[in-house]
């Protein structure tokens, strides 16, 4: 038998990252240095407590990315390590553009790019919209086609977060419009200009085990236990921070309860479905993330918990089918579900958060409002200053359609060039499955003539 | 083939849990609210600094709790998705009702509950008594009796704490008399009321296979590993929690070598068994939770950490079995070897290192009972103040009395409601698997008729 | 069938550990204390911060070692729990054997020995170094000849560290030489005198299934991760530190797409093999080890994690093999390509790191160097003070003499004890096997004829 065709040229995908590789240790050479060390004491003490207040957040973050996102992708039973090992590629590639990037717009002062753990950070969470989106198309597309995805998408994430964040001056700590309702939309418009208008049939292999839902879940575990700091990691130090992180545990802990309500109200027999607690128990964490920081009381965490848990897992039993059917829109991971519909759900909320804090001018309530850091000068008037309430709840909403429309939009340009004959997708009898992209055995094979009925049983053993 | 009996009716799982959550939100409305920001600058560091201090340790203890405790759950081969996602619901659940009745109990100041790290914090460690307990009876209780457990036991569990802690004075840092020994004789009592005096039969379906034993002892490694944050998160900062640390540490260590010897030593040829390390290794720290932030000398937490794996193993290789056979008492994670055994060993070492630092009255050592924190008002007679010594000692003891009598009496009345017409247990051939309570493609079913060679393939391949 | 015979006297793995337990306790008992407590507030809160700043790296460096490193060794799919135990087996008998011989070398004050977190930290260095070298023999060991290299390897480590960085002065913060290199070739000398000049051929067993390469690769995530805090958490706090973990970040970043670039364009087809990802990844955290704290710029940090993956994925495709056919040398997890070619870059990019600083006289570099903590008086100078340059890149490069030379003598010696008859090894059809230390269900044995056809379709459907 011959070898299956590759899906794009053999040497493309080497040749390209190592081109990328190249030219990132050239922008790093001429540009890119570390701070100046301090000169005092005390400035050294103030480096070591800084870092100690953020590399624990760092790492934490880390984790959720690179092992509990790689898991809870592990959902394809047989497509397990590549599933894990695209998302650990795309997060390091992601990561390293968008430093690039970052450098030239952000940091570029006197021809220098200073690089901190601060920057890694930001960098970090560029990355982050790529691995989201490109869970809508997963199992069906070549490694090459995701570094196009993340090449594109990085600098229109950043253009959208400057225009969403800086112009507008949405607030949005965590990143509930800035970073997962942009890379929904961004993911589904990838998706629908790369399959078009033929719906995919349901392939053999993408069906989940219980033993590839076990893993996954396992993922979903450690995002929902590392969730607030991904949340609280950039917030004021202080007061803000605590209330962001109590916020975000109290919504990802509504979640996870109603999710288990909702999926057993509406599956057969009241069973529970896997992918619904998979994603449900995390849509708090997306949702809560606009407002984690606010002064919205304890029961808006638990509401919004609950109500985006609700839209999910509705989302996975209605919209998806739904919309499979009548758009031909292919998701994959439901990130509609999960990222979409409670992000939405998180930028409304956080309009009316600040309506509602704005109308309680008695004081005591409307001062929580505001971030009590280092200077109190800002306390007073909220965090939009003197532009409003009732603008900056409209500013929320715009950054809301901007994230939406943009994304759509720039999604569905970069999947139409994945369509480029050079990066042919892979054929569907070959989909989902690890031996395309790795040199594994395969166990399923009838054993060969020359093998031993001792190796007959162990290829029956290894399969326990 | 008509569709399995569900265990209790189908609806009442989604509908108590709905409805609970919809009485939470009401309580949160009405009651709770976050701290008032701080004012002042300095408040504000304070606060931050407080946070970086807590906040990594309540992340392992979480980290623990979610994926440690769930993957060692996942020991039954084809019940690792019930396990893991049982607990996750029960912690959530627990934690929540925890809250509600300490916000009643503890937090309520001028018709307000103020939530903070440390609130969460102290109903999560609620909620794990609920976890161990529920382990008596894993694999043979639906979802709606782990529910009808937590409930009972969670008010139970903080009544038990304030008698313990609060009206005896019994020092439990870590918890091994209020948390590990409560929780394993509740549970008990839980299991023997459901099973009454049947013995249950050995199911086809308990015995761990070498892949689930793989994961279950990755769950022990996780626990292992963030142990020493459990035990001292809630020490007094500085000296006492460092030293907390270090005995949690050693004892841990002693453990896991001394569980291997114990095996070893045991088991037929020399070999170990995977349920001795999976709990053994972990039993040191369960003993040394009463005594870690006191004067003992590093030996003893060397020698508190072995005699318990020696318990824990001795206990599974013949109290175990002894138990079923004589009192028909099913234990099927082996709670009363880890959470048993080794909390008596611990909360007797407490009355010992009492009695021990208490003789040593030259000074030197004595002091270093005592906590030294930022007032050094009660560093000199040590924390019992002018109680004596062997008053206290005598208290340890009385609080161990009134943890197992107590857990034991309200364990064996909740087993009791367990019984009820509505809460029917799952059916005998219907233990010990997910397929009852997900919804899973049952991949050892022949292939229908319409099967296509290559699905029977595909099959095949997916076993590996 | 009459059992297999165990590999070494079935009582001599209990009554050895066993014996070394004891043997610990008394030691513990007549030597060992904790220091005393702060007597004053002030210091309490010094205590106290200083805890904050190393536990959380603490906790990374124990996740890393216990469930990290063993989930990477779990790609033999037989040998799994094997594997997993072993290393958790050795790393607390490693680290309690480094405890006593560190206690007696280095910190005996008055008859006592102080116990403290730093203590422990260093002796799990020391255990490192044992899991690494264990690497060359895995899966054809007993685990009292795993006893015996920790025992042999420990005090040759701390000799071996005490030469190189105390006495040749060589800077190595993070153990490229000290420990990595150290290690690998105590490995391979071990392999040698073990295997002798019989080439092992290719066991049945040791080829890796997709699903054991997958939570080998989840190992490989964890460590990746959590390495900066292992290479950092000795470091000067402040900026020494921050630099490290930047450095360490981006030499892992560039190791990971390396990695990709170079095992796509070696193996047949473009495909990716796992051994290279799980490997190459954490190529560029071993080589960075020696310089991360030093003033490189962040190229030199990408450059280097560029060249140790490429180095690793080489010595996969073409050294391995070479050594394996020309001298026999088996080594089963290729520490060669993953600590020992690495080590030897690091080591002379910390030389030549060395000699760059210190051309670069202009000031504005150079004094980046210096390692800028409380005192400011060593800024100038740099940290080999007036030694020279030229002087301290030789020691660097005799301190990789030292340690390669000295750590392959040690590990032939040490290897040539494992062959004395009463530590034999595993019968060759039996490597790779968990059933020879664990009392296991064996899955694969078909069914006995009082089998019932229900309990067939369980064996199947746990086949799942």
């Amino acid at each position: 038998m011959a070898a299956p065709p590759p899906t794009c040229p053999r040497r493309l995908l080497p040749l390209s990252l190592g081109l990328f590789q190249g030219a990132l240790l050239l922008f790093f050479a001429i540009f890119v240095t570390y701070d100046e060390p301090s000169v005092r004491a005390e400035d050294a003490n103030l480096v070591a407590n800084q870092l100690y207040g953020i590399f624990p957040l760092f790492q934490d973050i880390q984790v959720m990315l690179v092992v509990g996102l790689g898991l809870l992708l592990t959902f394809l039973p047989l497509y397990g390590l590549s599933a894990i090992a695209h998302n650990f590629l795309l997060l390091n590639f992601s990561t390293q553009w968008a430093l690039v990037l970052q450098g030239l717009l952000h940091h570029f002062h006197h021809g220098q790019v200073h690089l901190d753990l601060h920057n890694l950070l930001t960098a970090e969470f560029a990355a982050v919209t790529v691995l989201i989106s490109v869970g809508a198309v997963l199992g069906r597309t070549s490694p090459c086609q995701l570094l196009v995805v993340a090449t594109c998408e990085v600098p229109i994430y950043l253009a959208s977060e400057w225009a969403i964040v800086t112009r507008l001056g949405v607030l949005d700590v965590g990143g509930t419009i800035t970073i997962h309702v942009f890379s929904c939309y961004f993911g589904l418009g990838v998706s629908k200009a790369l399959f078009g208008a033929a719906r995919q049939p349901v392939h053999p292999k993408e069906t989940p085990t219980p033993r590839s839902d076990l893993l996954s879940l396992v993922g979903t575990l450690i995002l929902w236990v590392f969730w607030p700091s991904f949340v609280a990691v950039l917030c004021q130090p202080g007061d803000a921070q605590h209330r962001a992180i109590l916020n975000t545990l109290l919504a990802m802990s509504a979640s996870a309860v109603t999710t288990v309500v909702a999926s057993s109200l509406l599956e057969r027999d009241g069973k529970l479905s896997p992918g619904h607690l998979q994603n449900g128990s995390l849509a708090g964490g997306v949702a809560i993330s606009a407002v984690a920081d606010m002064a919205v009381p304890p029961v808006a965490a638990l509401a919004l918990g609950s109500l985006s848990a609700v839209a999910c897992v509705l989302g996975f039993r209605f919209l998806t089918p739904l919309l499979a059917r009548k758009l031909a829109l292919q998701d994959q991971c439901g990130i509609h579900n999960l990222h979409g519909l409670p992000g939405i759900l998180g930028a409304a909320a956080s309009a009316v958060a600040i309506l509602v804090a704005s109308e309680d001018t008695s004081g005591s309530r409307f001062s929580q409002v505001s971030p009590v850091g280092g200077n109190a000068s800002e306390a007073v008037g909220g965090r939009w200053g003197d532009r409003g309430a009732g603008r900056q709840a409209l500013c929320q909403a715009a950054g809301l359609a901007v994230a939406i429309g943009g994304s759509l939009l720039a999604g569905l340009l970069a999947g139409a060039t994945l369509r480029l004959p050079c990066l042919a997708r892979p054929p569907e009898q070959l989909c989902f499955d690890d031996s395309l992209y790795f040199n594994i055995q395969d166990q399923a094979e009838s054993p060969g003539p020359g093998s031993t009925a001792e190796e007959e049983a162990l290829a029956l053993k290894e399969r326990v």
